[in-house]
C-alpha cells in the first residue's frame, strides 16, 4: 500500500502507515564500571533520571519491563520485576522480566513496543551487576547464554566462540588483527567522551591495543569488552510530548539457533539479516539512510560482522571502513560513538537500552563532545549469544 | 460504557466493548514428575501437542514466549529462547523469555494476550526441570524468588513464607491445620483422576497426610507441592478456529513488593486483589459467575487465601469452602481439578499455563474421569514469590 499516491508527505504517510507512533520520551543511567550499589539502587537512580528526562511523574507509568541477564547466578536473585515494585509503594503496576541474553535490554524495549496499544507510558529498564566474581565464576555465567549441552561441556565459552568467527573472516575476506585493533581503538577513544563510560578517562594507544595478552586466539584483551554494572532506563509513550522526544520508526527481533555448530556460517549472523531486512521494510529506509548506529561489539569482530550484516557494506568490506575511519565520530556512518559494549561496558541487561540511550541522546544533539553531525535516524544493533538473537531498531528525531 | 443500550446480547457487546477477542486453539502438556529429558525435548513435547491439537502448523506461528523461572541455576541455561530458536530451524521467528518467578507462566501468558494486535497466532510454552540437584541446591535456588537481602540472607526461604502465613490466617481466623489437610486431601484425589499429573496412583490418605513431617510449622510434608520437570505450551489467535477455541475474556497482573517484611498483611495478597478486580471489570463478571478455578497452591494455606482474595468467599471464610467440600470436583466451585500444584506438580515456568491447560479442557468437556458438571466461566490465578506478582486470566467457552 502506497499512501503517497494521496499526495501526502512521506513522513505523514509512515506515520499513517504504522497507525500509531511511538516515541522514547525519557532516557536515564547510571554510571557504568564496578559498583558497591545494589541491583535496586541501580534501578533506581536510572528510572529517577529517566523520569526527570521525561518530565513526568512515576504515577504516569502504566506497565515496565525490566531486563536483565544474571542475577540469579551472580546474586541468587530472579524476581526482579518483584524488586522494582518494592520500589513503586501501592502502586501494583503489571511489571515483567525480560531476558534474551546479551539482547535482553533490546527484547525488552522489543515487547514494550509491541504492547503500545495497550499502554499510555511504559517504563523499561534493564539493570546488570556482574563484578565481585571469581574470573572462572564469571565466565561459567556469561557461558550460560550458550547451550549447556552443546557450547558448555565442550568448553566453549564466548571469547572462543567468537575467536572462531573472527578465524574465519579473516580467511574468508583478509580482516586482519590490526583491523580488529582498530575498532577497540575507536571505541575506547569514543569512551573517553562519555563521562558515565566504564573506560571514561582512560587512554589506550594502538601499541598497548596490539601489546595487549591473548585472551583467544586471535582475540587480544582489548578485543574484548568488559565485565560491568550498571543501568539503563527508558520511557516510551504513543504521544510525542515534546521536541525531545524521539520517534520509533522500526522495532525488531529474530532468533537463530544457539551454538554455532547449527550454523551455516560464522562470518555473518542470520538472526540480523532477518531483524534488519524487516526493520528497513518497516522503517520504509534502506542502509544509506542511517545516520549513526550503536552495534553489538562484544568483541571486536562482532562489529566487522554487524557492519557487514547490517548492509553499512558488503560481505567482507568491514576492514575497509574501519581502515578508512567511516565509522569514526565524524564518519560517514558514526558507529558505538558511547564507546560500544567494548568501552562503555555490558552491564549484560541494561546494554540493549544503553544503545537506546545514546541514539536519542544522538539525535537530540545533546551528546557534547562525541556528538556527531546532523544525523535524523539512528540503528540500534543488539546481540544474545552468538548470534541467537537480534533487536534491530531504528529510531527518528 | 454500556453497549447493551444498543438492544446486542451481552456476549456480543462484550466482544465489542473488547473490540478484538481473544482465543486460545491449541494445549499441549507433557507429564509432569521428574525425567531425564532436556528442556529442549521438553518443550518440543509440549509444543508439538499444542500444535496437534490446534490443528495448525509450525510456520502458522507469528512469535513465541518461553516461560522458564531456573534454567539459569538447576542447568547454567538462561538464552532459552534461541534454545526454542533452535527446533525451529530457517524460520527466526520472535521469540522472548519471560520471567516472573512461580508467575513466569501466566506473565508470559499475560504478555502473549497484550501482542495480539500484533500477532496473527502465538505460542507459548513453559518449562521447568527441577529434579537431579540436593535438598540444599534446591531449596537455594528456589529461594532465589524471595529478596537477596531481606529474605534470603536471613534464612526465610519459601516454606517459612508461607508457614508465617498460615501461622497469622490460623490465629485470625480460626484455620486449622485440619483445614489445610483437607485442601491437600482434596488435590491429591484430583491428581489421582489427572494421568499427566506428578501424583497420579499416588493415593494418600488424610490420616497419612496429618502425620506426615512437619517440614516448617504449621506446615507439614504433604502442605507443600513438590518438585516437578515439565513443559506446557498453548497457542493463542484473535480468530476463533472452531468450537474447540476458548475465549481469553481477561489477563491482568499485578506486582507487589518482594518480601514480606514490606507488607502491611500476610493473611491476604495485594498483588491478587488488584489483578482479580481489574480481571473482573475487564470480563464485566463477578466472583459467582466463575465456574471453575485453578489457584496457585504451592502451600496449601496458599489455595485458602487464595479463595479468599478471589473474592469466592469473605476473608477467613475459605475454611468453611474447603470443609463443606465446595471445591470439590462435584462442588459449587471446583478448585484445582487436575491436582494443582500439590499434587499436579509445579515445574515452577510451566505451571501458570498448565492452570490454562486444566481449564481450557474442562471447558471444552474433555476431563474425562475428573470432568466438572456444566462449566462456562474459568479462572487461573497464578502467584510469583509470596504475592509479589499475580497474574489472573479468566477464560470462556
Amino acid at each position: 500500500m502506497d499512501l503517497r499516491i494521496l499526495g501526502e508527505t512521506k513522513k505523514n504517510c509512515l506515520r499513517k502507515y504504522r497507525l500509531i507512533s511511538m516515541y522514547v520520551l525519557g532516557i536515564g543511567r547510571t554510571k557504568f564500571g564496578t559498583t558497591k550499589k545494589t541491583l535496586a539502587t541501580l534501578m533506581y537512580d536510572a528510572m529517577l533520571k529517566a523520569l526527570e528526562d521525561a518530565k513526568i511523574r512515576i504515577r504516569d507509568i502504566n506497565v515496565a519491563y525490566v531486563s536483565n541477564f544474571g542475577a540469579a547466578l551472580f546474586e541468587n536473585q530472579v524476581h526482579l520485576n518483584s524488586i522494582l515494585a518494592g520500589l513503586l509503594p501501592s502502586y501494583h503496576i503489571p511489571i515483567i522480566r525480560i531476558e534474551a541474553a546479551c539482547a535482553a535490554g533490546g527484547a525488552a524495549f522489543y515487547t514494550a513496543y509491541n504492547t503500545i496499544d495497550k499502554f499510555e507510558k511504559i517504563l523499561v529498564i534493564g539493570v546488570e551487576k556482574m563484578s565481585g566474581l571469581s574470573n572462572l565464576q564469571t565466565t561459567s555465567n556469561i557461558a550460560s547464554a550458550g547451550d549447556v549441552l552443546l557450547d558448555q561441556t565442550h568448553g566453549l565459552i564466548f571469547p572462543g566462540s567468537y575467536a572462531l568467527c573472527a578465524r574465519q573472516h579473516m580467511k574468508k575476506y583478509g580482516t586482519t588483527l590490526d583491523d580488529m585493533a582498530l575498532v577497540s581503538l575507536k571505541n575506547h577513544k569514543n569512551a573517553n567522551l562519555n563521562e558515565l563510560s566504564h573506560f571514561y578517562h582512560k587512554n589506550v594507544s594502538l601499541e598497548e591495543i596490539k601489546a595487549s595478552p591473548m585472551i583467544c586466539s586471535p582475540l587480544r584483551l582489548y578485543d574484548c569488552c568488559p565485565i560491568s554494572d550498571g543501568a539503563v532506563a527508558v520511557i516510551l509513550s504513543k504521544e510525542k510530548k515534546d521536541d525531545r522526544s524521539v520517534e520509533i520508526l522500526a522495532s525488531t527481533l529474530s532468533t537463530d539457533s544457539i551454538s554455532l555448530v547449527q550454523r551455516r556460517s560464522l562470518t555473518s549472523f542470520l538472526a540480523t539479516k532477518t531483524a534488519v531486512k524487516e526493520a528497513y521494510q518497516k522503517a520504509d529506509i534502506k542502509p544509506s539512510d542511517i545516520d549513526i548506529a550503536e552495534v553489538h561489539d562484544c568483541f571486536t569482530i562482532a562489529e566487522l560482522i554487524a557492519l557487514e550484516d547490517l548492509g553499512f557494506c558488503k560481505p567482507g568490506e568491514s576492514k575497509n571502513m574501519i581502515r578508512q575511519n567511516q565509522t569514526n565520530i565524524d564518519g560517514k556512518i558514526p558507529v558505538n560513538t558511547d564507546g560500544g559494549l567494548k568501552a562503555d561496558g555490558h552491564p549484560i541487561g541494561a546494554t540493549g537500552l544503553a544503545q537506546i540511550f545514546e541514539i536519542v541522546t544522538q539525535l537530540r544533539g545533546e551528546a557534547g563532545s562525541r556528538q556527531v553531525g546532523k544525523a535524523e535516524i539512528g540503528l540500534t544493533h543488539n546481540i544474545g549469544g552468538v548470534g541467537g538473537t537480534c533487536v534491530i531498531n531504528i529510531l527518528r528525531m
